[in-house]
């Protein structure tokens, strides 16, 4: 694939108003989307995160009020729900280590000094803070999600517009953890959803892009 | 190029620690990245970014004391930083709309709907909740360039730690209504890095995803 077939990608993507909901994406496809969800890169590589995906139709139908009442919520084939972790605790920085020195062959003393960094870096921030830090990287997840929905052909529409707090009661987040950022509805878009004939809405780079 | 294609530019790409200074980007391949920046989605597609693009010799060392250090910012071959509109204004909006309109030959006027959803969701927020927002935005763009990075075979590494206030300073930023979020050099791995032959630390499917 070269360059010009990878912007070709980008821009056959666009966010699916409308999906078929009668088809849906094979369970062999799927895996590689979860496998790029667990590849995505984070601060530290810590990922503070966990996806919940949805494919019953009555956890669908229960979360669609508390998405603005869009159905991409329901006729979609796989509903992907963006959490992040709210707060990370230094355990789970000991954690991460202990899989990083598993992973490597080494011993987690071999890594005091990464160990020492993030655990500073963790130091200035209160929960909040942290909560925020991890909101952030599952804008990363999202931005990859898409990246890949559209390099492997699949359909997606990312939704800030729900309300996070509800869809934490419905999907038990709280508990665990955890608290709702975004909703991803991926499949097959719909025949009939007009917009991707639509031209794409972008200011030109004298706007966005500055060289130096 | 399908899906297990896809995975294993995933998996080739890492946070590059040594670039080759020697080794820079073609204009005609960056002119693909910077197209692809512009494709980034956005929240409504407002695109509240900045994106400084910078080769310059000099700017990059003055930089690197802000930058942790890391020797990236000065060794890669084009440095990006990422920046957040802050914060963004209803005038912006009217600006958005406009532009939509032109796109997509339709009348401002048929576009109120739109415009008074996009002006109901920022009344909610104030200055620092709509920056807040802005950076989030950020972040995608960054998964966004990740995953083009990997695509056509550039590498990349992003930064959280460098010191924001101090980039806005240099790159005269703030007086235009922007502020840094991330940098994110680019360019090509030396062959004396040791960091792509180390495997990848991931927690497992088990942990990160949840089945409903």
């Amino acid at each position: 694939m070269n360059a010009d077939q990878w912007i070709d990608k980008l821009k056959w993507r666009y966010a699916t108003k409308q999906f078929d909901p009668t088809q849906k994406i094979d369970s062999e496809t799927w895996g590689k989307v979860e496998e790029s969800l667990i590849l995505t890169p984070s601060s530290f590589g810590l990922q503070p995160w966990k996806f919940i995906v949805i494919t019953d139709d009555a956890v669908k139908q229960s979360l669609l009020p508390h998405s603005w009442g869009q159905p991409q919520v329901t006729d979609c084939s796989h509903l992907v729900v963006l959490a992040a972790r709210s707060p990370i605790t230094e355990a789970e920085v000991t954690e991460f280590i202990n899989l990083t020195a598993t992973t490597r062959g080494v011993t987690p003393e071999a890594l005091d000094a990464y160990k020492g960094m993030m655990l500073g870096f963790l130091s200035h921030m209160d929960d909040d803070t942290r909560t925020e830090w991890a909101k952030n990287q599952v804008y990363i997840a999202l931005g990859q999600l898409m990246s890949t929905a559209a390099a492997i052909g699949l359909d997606a529409c990312p939704m800030e517009g729900i309300v996070p707090a509800e869809y934490d009661k419905i999907l038990n987040l709280e508990e665990q953890g955890y608290t709702t950022v975004l909703a991803c509805p991926m499949g097959f878009r719909s025949a009939q959803d007009k917009y991707p004939e639509l031209a794409k809405v972008r200011y030109t780079a004298d706007k966005l892009i500055q060289h130096i």
